[in-house]
C-alpha cells in the first residue's frame, strides 16, 4: 500500500426528504447561488419547484444556468461563470446528474478566473479559488456529488478533459434515492456501468498490499450487480435506488484509489468515443470493458481476474485460473448486454472504424503507459475494433 | 435503508513518514497543545522524540499528560483538563492507541467545561465546546482516530461509559503502520478482535436494504481474518499492519452504521467485564462474541449468519442454513482462540460467576432491548456463564 492523504469533507444528506437540510447548510456559505441544471427533467418531476422553494425559504437568491448537456460543454462553463461574475454570486448549486455537477464545479472555478474557462480544464494549476459547490443528485453514475473531479467537453477541439482540485468537491450533497425513480431504464443501465467502471479502473491495479480497498471495490461491484437489474425492472424500488446511489459516490470519491498508483485506462479510451460521437459515456464504457479485459488478460494479470471472478461473480475457485478469468469476462458481458439490456457493439450505435486511429492516438499517453497493462495506440485500435 | 447524514471530515495522513504533515496541519488551529499518552512505550520506541521534534519544528509549545491507562480513567481526563485550563492550551494531541485518543477527546471537551469532567461522560449534551483534537495512532483497534466517540472508566462507580459528539472527532490523524510494528502479539490479537467486534455490532442488524454497507462490513472482517494471523507471525509486515490499521478506522467511523437502526450489544456486555475486572477490552469481546452468537442464533437471525458464513468465511452455500451458521460460529471461535491465540474463557482470566448478575443488571437497557436480538439481563447472565 502506498502512502496517501485521505480527506473527504463533503456532507451527505442521504434519504427521502433530506433536501430540507441543504438550505441551512448553504446559508453558512452565502445567500446567493447559481442554479445549474440540464434539459428540464427536473421541471417535469417537480424537483425544480422544490429546490427553488427551499432557496426561497432560506432567503437565498438565485440565477440560473439551464440546458447543461449530457457531456457538459465548455460553453456552458463560460456562460455560468459570466452569470456568477455579473451578479457576484457566492455559491453554485447543481441539480441533476454528473453533467450538471461537473459543469457546476468548473463554473465555480471559472467564476474566480479572468481568462477563458477552458484554460482551467487543460491546466488545473490555474484554479486558484473556487466558489462553494453544492449538489442535489438525480442520477447514480458519475460520483461527482462526493469527489473533486469533473469532465468537460470541447467539441471545437474534439477534446474531453477530466480533472479537478480539492476545493471543487461539493461542500454538501443531497442524495435522495427517490429523485432517481424517474431515471429511464437506459440511463439507469448506463449509470450502473459507469459506477462499475470507476470501480474497476482502480480494482484492476498492480499496487501490492491493497487488500482492504480491493474487497471494498468488490462490495461496490456486487451492489451494482445485485441492484442494477432490480432498478431496471422496478424503477421505484427505493432499496435498489438507495444502494446504487450510495455505491456510486464511493466508487470514485477517492477511497478506492487511496494507497494505489492509480491510472485509469478504460475511461480515457471511452472519452475519445464520447468526444468524437457524443455517445452516452456509460454505454461506451460497457461496450469497451469486456473487450479491454480480454485484451489485457495475460500471465501477469490472470490472478486479478481470478479474484474478480471468485469474489464478485461467485465463480467456483476450484478451476484453472484462465477458466475463471474467462468466465468472469463472459459474466461481465452477459450482465451489461443481457441483464442490463445495453447496446453491445459500436456498430449498433452507428459507429464505424473510420476514426479509430485518430481517436487512439489522442488517448492520453499516461493512461496507456501507466495503466493496469501497458498499451500502445495500436492496442487501443484493436480494442475499438473488437467493439464493432 | 434509513435516512442518514454522513460527514467525516477528519484528515488522515496514512503511511510511512506521514508524521511530518501533522505539524503544518495543527498550526492552522493553534500553537499550543496538550500531549496525551500512555505508559511510556512511545518513549521506548522513539516516537515520543519524533513527535516533540515535530512540535518544536512547527513552533508549537506543549504540556504533557502521560500515564493514561488502557481503560482510560476519568481522573486522567480531569488532570488533562486542568492542565489545558492552567496553560490556556489550544489543542490536544494524543499519541497512542484508543485509550490515549479517547482520553484526549474528553480532555478537549472538559477543558471548556466548568463542572466535573464525569458529567460530560454521563450526559454528552453538556459538551458545548471542544478543543481541536489530533492523534498519532500506535495501535489498530478502537477506531478512535477517525470517529467522534470515546469510552471513559470510573472505577469509583464501576462505570465505563462510551459517547461523544461530532466536535470530538480528530481534525487530523497520522496513521503510520510502522508505529504498530512493536505492538505485542497479545495486543495485536485483542485489537483485531476489537475491529471485528465493531464491525459485527452493525453487521448483525435487522434494518433491511443495507446491502452495500453489509458487503463493506464483510470486507473489513475479511481483512482482519486475512491479516490478523500474519501480523502475529510477522509483526513488521507492513502490508498486514497497514490493512489492519485502515480497516480499524472504517469499522467504526460511522460509515458502516449509516442507514441502520444501530444499537450495539456485545460491547456493552463486555464493558461491564472491563469495568469490574479491568481486563483487556478486545479479549473480553473475543470471549463473548461466539457465545453471544450461539445465544442469538434463531429462525429470525439465521439468514444473517448464513451471509456471515458464506461471504466472510467462504463456507459453501450449498448446505442447510443452520449448518452454515454453526460452522461460521465455530470458525469465529477457531480464529480468535486458535489462530489469534487469545484466551478462550473468563476462567482463564481468573473471573468467576460471582458478579454476573450484578454486571448483567448494569448493562444499559437499550443495548438489550433494541439490539440485534432482544435480550434480558438473565440472557446476559447465561452468556457470561457460557464464557466460563
Amino acid at each position: 500500500m502506498l502512502n496517501f492523504d485521505y480527506h473527504i469533507p463533503t456532507k451527505i444528506f442521504f434519504g427521502k426528504g433530506q433536501l430540507a437540510k441543504l438550505g441551512p447548510e448553504m446559508k453558512k456559505y452565502g445567500d446567493s447561488v447559481l442554479l445549474v441544471y440540464g434539459g428540464g427533467s427536473i421541471k417535469r418531476t417537480g424537483l425544480y419547484d422544490q429546490v427553488v422553494e427551499m432557496l426561497r425559504q432560506n432567503g437565498i437568491s438565485w440565477q440560473e444556468l439551464p440546458g447543461v448537456d449530457p457531456n457538459p460543454r465548455v460553453e456552458s462553463v463560460r456562460a455560468g461563470a459570466a452569470i456568477c461574475k455579473e451578479h457576484s454570486l457566492q455559491m453554485v448549486l447543481a441539480v441533476g446528474g454528473g453533467s450538471s455537477i461537473d459543469c457546476a464545479k468548473y463554473v465555480a472555478a471559472a467564476a474566480h478566473y479572468d481568462g477563458d474557462a477552458w484554460d482551467l480544464c487543460i491546466d488545473k494549476s490555474k484554479i486558484k479559488q473556487v466558489l462553494p459547490v453544492f449538489s442535489v443528485l438525480t442520477l447514480s453514475a458519475t460520483g461527482s456529488e462526493m469527489d473533486c473531479g469533473g469532465v468537460i467537453t470541447n467539441l471545437a477541439t474534439y477534446e474531453k478533459i477530466g480533472g479537478g482540485v480539492a476545493d471543487q468537491r461539493p461542500k454538501a450533497s443531497v442524495l435522495d434515492p427517490s429523485y432517481t425513480f424517474t431515471v429511464p431504464a437506459s440511463q439507469t443501465a448506463a449509470g450502473t456501468a459507469d459506477i462499475m467502471s470507476h470501480t474497476m479502473e482502480t480494482y484492476f491495479n498492480r499496487t501490492p498490499g491493497t487488500y482492504f480497498q480491493d474487497r471494498v471495490a468488490e462490495s461496490i461491484l456486487k451492489t451494482c450487480i445485485h441492484y442494477g437489474p432490480i432498478a431496471l425492472r422496478e424503477p421505484e424500488n427505493y432499496e435498489a435506488r438507495a444502494n446504487l446511489m450510495w455505491a456510486s459516490s464511493w466508487a470514485i470519491n477517492g477511497f478506492l484509489s487511496d494507497g494505489k498508483a492509480n491510472v485509469w485506462t478504460v475511461h480515457p479510451i471511452e472519452h475519445e468515443l464520447s468526444a468524437f460521437y457524443d455517445i452516452t459515456h456509460g454505454v461506451g464504457l460497457a461496450i469497451l470493458t469486456p473487450r479491454w479485459m480480454r485484451h489485457v488478460l495475460n500471465e501477469d494479470t490472470v490472478s486479478k481476474f481470478v479474484d474478480f471472478g471468485v469474489n464478485v461473480w461467485g465463480i467456483s475457485a476450484d478451476q484453472a485460473p484462465y477458466d475463471i478469468a474467462n468466465q468472469a469476462i463472459e459474466r461481465t458481458e452477459a450482465f451489461f448486454f443481457e441483464e442490463m439490456k445495453m447496446p453491445s457493439t459500436l456498430t449498433q450505435l452507428g459507429i464505424g472504424d473510420e476514426n479509430f486511429e485518430r481517436m487512439a492516438k489522442k488517448v492520453r499517453k499516461t493512461a496507456l503507459e501507466d495503466g493496469f497493462v501497458k498499451l500502445t495506440w495500436q492496442d487501443v485500435v484493436e480494442i475499438y475494433k473488437a467493439c464493432l
